[in-house]
């Protein structure tokens, strides 16, 4: 095993540092958040961080980092408190990695990126036609962490999912949707499931 | 597509809205956090909510459910200052998740489950020893979340990684290292690199 004190880890020259910590702790789902500003202008940005809050109501979270420079996703969710989660697919994730890019106001990663949006059941914010799993929430709460980043908190107020995606128990099938994991910025991982196993008991 | 509303998820039956909302949002990290009370009596538990906070300092966050009943994790976590994250690979997944069962507080999960207390470089809290991937944290700060719900958030102490599992840019290669994929709290998955894609330019 190699070892790393927190001393060996501020002396890694600092894009090896980054790349460590970013894809030390494992596979994160790769999220799409589409929001508009208050004149109908789109935005759409790519999140690896999107965390269960909870499940009545259904809730949850993402982090966002420090707002030291204009965030236009940031800035979308507090103005019209609304927004959506798109789940990232095999089929789109090139497009989805692309609304990385540094865009400026005026530009929508919807058309730079050549990705879709879509309105459903008169939801204020947009989302993406191509993705499978879309959820549209309300802005509840944010939570300022130490180091500038936000915790941002919303509720679920309505799904749109691929009907062969849910099966009886209510659990999505991820194999079937064809699903992406993102390991840091950058890394995109296919998925496959290895086995459901029973709720455990001592 | 399938659209569901609030009101429809409210009318769902409790255990599948539960299933739907836990696995809605893709694939997470599982992560083992192993702790200890005062007196040295060992805890490991299964979170999927890991969530990158920073890279300088290192740091990372996770969501505790509501204390409303006793966390051993928590409790420990508060007492000690010190936890650990393991990141549970393809290997150990059924012991890993076996952690989920309610033991007392006289149970260590590392007995009960199968799996192996290890210190490392003098960090106070017990890491598992059939990870591949070792995180040790110091506790920072907690937010209380509207719904009950903490994000607890730590800096990363020390980590311990197999060497075959680093890149020379700094990259963890999860295919390597076997890493598991959870969706909900029952689903694990296997990950296979799809590709790495370039930092993206407008």
């Amino acid at each position: 095993m190699k070892i790393l004190s927190k001393a060996d880890l501020e002396s890694l020259d600092k894009y090896h540092r980054i790349n460590l910590i970013n894809t030390l702790s494992g596979i994160k789902s790769a999220s799409l958040i589409g929001t508009s500003d208050t004149e109908g202008m789109t935005n759409l940005s790519i999140f690896n961080s999107t965390c269960h809050i909870g499940a009545n109501p259904g809730s949850l979270g993402f982090i966002m980092r420090p707002i030291s420079v204009e965030r236009h996703t940031y800035a979308n969710i507090k103005s019209t408190n609304h927004y959506t989660m798109n789940i990232v697919a095999q089929g789109f994730y090139t497009q989805a990695h692309q609304t990385s890019a540094k865009y400026d106001k005026l530009t929508s990663e919807f058309d730079a990126c050549d990705l879709t949006e879509e309105y459903i059941h008169g939801f204020k914010a947009p989302f993406v036609k191509e993705a499978n799993i879309k959820i549209g929430l309300v802005f509840i709460e944010e939570h300022l962490i130490y180091n500038g980043t936000i915790l941002m908190v919303g509720e679920i107020e309505v799904i749109a999912i691929e009907e062969k995606g849910i099966n009886e128990s209510g659990h999505v099938d991820h194999n079937i949707l064809n699903t992406a994991g993102v390991s840091g910025l950058d890394t995109y991982y296919t998925v496959k499931e290895l086995s459901r196993l029973p709720f455990a008991r001592p």
